[in-house]
């Protein structure tokens, strides 16, 4: 694997499934009494969160700490960003104090790889979501918990619900599904639906209903109510009516499909209760599978052996 | 012990001694070089909390890491909560994720008994604080440091004094110091008495002054500003001179009565400098007790060893 | 060494002198695969900062936890100072739970004085940072860069340029620097001279430009923007055109010249990006060894082997 882990578009389909074979491994760890291994001790990751993201840097957390690393976390807000301090200079501090890894949530697209191919540091760094942009150890996450349930993902049909245009999730699904073989639609809203989508290679729909039947998976995102104001969008009701999986819409689903959503959900608005909490769906796992993937990457980045591997 | 520790009234007088007895051998730790025990080297303990309350997180994380376990703070304020998830998912995502202890404190009542009952989690559930129910491990803590001065608790006569309405601290007290043996006062101005006290078994007066001589501990209770407000509560110039402890209502104690306050102590309101200072007073022991009760009751819950044993 | 580090002024020049010795023995273990020291195995170092200031409590975290310490973080906004607990409270406290090490960050000056001094606790003070006052191992941390560049400092010319009026690091660092042997000038507009500098020892001038050829070490202290308002103060303008070290004034300097900032830097104000970006800067070593430092200073104050030899 590269240094860097910035883009789903960045791994090849070897890298890919190396992280999904690790990630397997760790995953074993979890059924032994002590779930910890030595394999980075001594070393530092940093979560650099310049968003709130409790759920995801507390995966990162768990998942450096099984690996017996030091954790820092830094939350940017109220830091010496507010005193006029630039990206750079946070990057050259943390650098400094010996991270071994940054792994960085930031507002902006692209942040992360400006700090990862500026030259100015030396430290590996993760993505952990990037405004719009990317979310790649939750696609890594996704296609774990698809393999674990379908095997190999050749010609498997993933569909994409909800809000695509401000999804980071969606995006690099889109990309690393692709790249291990599945075919990938996007159902949204018209007014949801980014631009330039045709260069992804995916399908589109507007009508969730069509799309169902044919699914093996079938991905929800979030609604981000706070993106979504003004006439342009649907009201949450009409939403709903439209691409809300409820019951009646799941007993249209094949008997092998599940159902995902990468949290944290709204109940009653893009997915109902008993949607969430029924047998198809793996939403629990999914978290579970999220600090096997953190773990397999931090150690594929940072450990001695891996490291020696120059190739990946 | 059971896997949960959510009420004082949950803990039989097995049980409580049970952990007063693990107690007091973890604070026999505190005396030697190294005072660390790698009882729960690899499990996670998850300080989930809704409301600030840096005093009872710090010592809950102490004592987990003085037992080799993994910390991981979640401060609820500004995390995924305020994006529409439910307690449930939050449950799910923690346990999903390798919790192995979920100390909860929460504003609502009742909160860590729904985390506990729902069959959300299979980890342990700490109730650090619940809304103006209970908060067990402080009455552990507090039953801990007179079992310590004043030995077997048989017959030994408590008056808990202050804000018994807003009081958790006081309700887990008094069920706990009841099943020890202790006979407990609560002694409070009018406004402040709990609808329903009768059923918890314990006196009740008005008058500091007619109690303070019999007691063998007066335990002072923080007064809450924040939420005495309105024409039912007593200034704090009355409050304070009706129901503060003072050098003058000290000096009617018996030779052997301990001074207690769960802090943190609004000094020259509900206690006097000179009273929190005084021999008497064993506010400082609190706290490093808390530490120790704290690491029992995270052995207890999680070691393999106490979890053979299935009938605590 | 004293069981606690408050001022640069109570470093006798054999102290300082431990300290930078020990921090080249810290420094070495950076290139090594495992980063860890097992010396502070089983202690408690507590970060209790009351202001704001990742940087540096990010660095001690980093420190204490190379030497294999547990680290608690202790914000104190929103903790229970905001319901009425004193200082010393909160040190009673700390220290009930077993805190070794005390690391404070305060806005008031004197607050670690008034923590090491009251009687109130037995663990070792650190002050990292007080008002205006002191931030001794950040004096620690520039004379050690100091000494790796330059060698022994005796006689050696450091010119300290900026807001000295509001500035603990240059307070620090006058004081540390003169026990060293170097002499020190501070440059700054006339209004931003501190009361009294007659008493620290040092030369004073308002003109730059005079300074920089004589000079071996250049540093430029941080524009406190949110304190410099009024009539009194120049603008940004001004203060830039006067006081800031741009490529010209850079070129006036002798070839083995350094350029130091404590950071975090506002590029364009005090220093300009190209001179904060040269061969000269040694701006992002400063963090390095900052880590190095507070690693001696912790070890020195709390292990075992040292703190037998209580001549220090």
């Amino acid at each position: 694997m590269k240094r860097h882990l910035l883009s789903a578009a960045d791994l090849s389909r070897t890298d890919a499934e190396l992280v999904l074979e690790t990630a397997a491994e760790m995953l074993a760890l979890a059924d032994r009494p002590i779930k910890k291994l030595p394999a980075l001790r001594g070393r530092t990751v940093v979560n650099l969160f310049f968003e709130d993201s409790t759920r995801t840097r507390i995966s990162f957390e768990a998942a450096a700490k099984r690996l017996s690393a030091d954790v820092i976390n830094f939350a940017a807000k109220g830091s010496s960003i507010s005193k006029g301090e630039s990206l750079k200079d946070t990057a050259l501090t943390l650098e400094a104090m010996g991270a071994d890894a940054v792994v960085i949530r930031h507002g902006a697209s692209g942040a992360p790889h400006r700090l990862a191919h500026s030259g100015w540091v030396h430290s590996s760094v993760v993505n952990a979501g990037d405004g719009t942009h990317e979310h790649p150890t939750q696609a890594l996450l996704d296609a774990f918990t698809m393999w674990r349930h379908l095997g190999n993902l050749d010609g498997r049909r993933v569909a994409i619900v909800g809000d695509v245009l401000h999804s980071r999730v969606a995006r690099s699904n889109a990309l690393l599904l692709q790249t291990l073989g599945a075919e990938v639609t996007l159902v949204s809203p018209p007014t949801l639906v980014p631009v330039g989508v045709e260069a992804w290679g995916v399908e589109t729909s507007y009508d969730l209903d069509a799309v169902l039947p044919k699914a093996d998976v079938v991905m929800m995102l979030r609604v981000q109510r706070e993106r979504m104001q003004g006439g342009f969008f649907p009201t949450p009701r009409e939403y709903s009516r439209r691409y809300g999986l409820d019951a009646r819409r799941m007993a249209t689903l094949q008997d092998h499909t599940i159902v995902m959503h990468p949290g944290p959900m709204v109940r009653g608005m893009e997915i109902t209760a008993d949607v969430a909490d029924s047998d198809r769906s793996v939403i629990v796992e999914q978290v579970t599978n999220g600090v096997a993937v953190r773990m397999a990457v931090l150690y594929l980045l940072l450990s001695s052996d891996s490291q020696e591997d120059t190739s990946l």
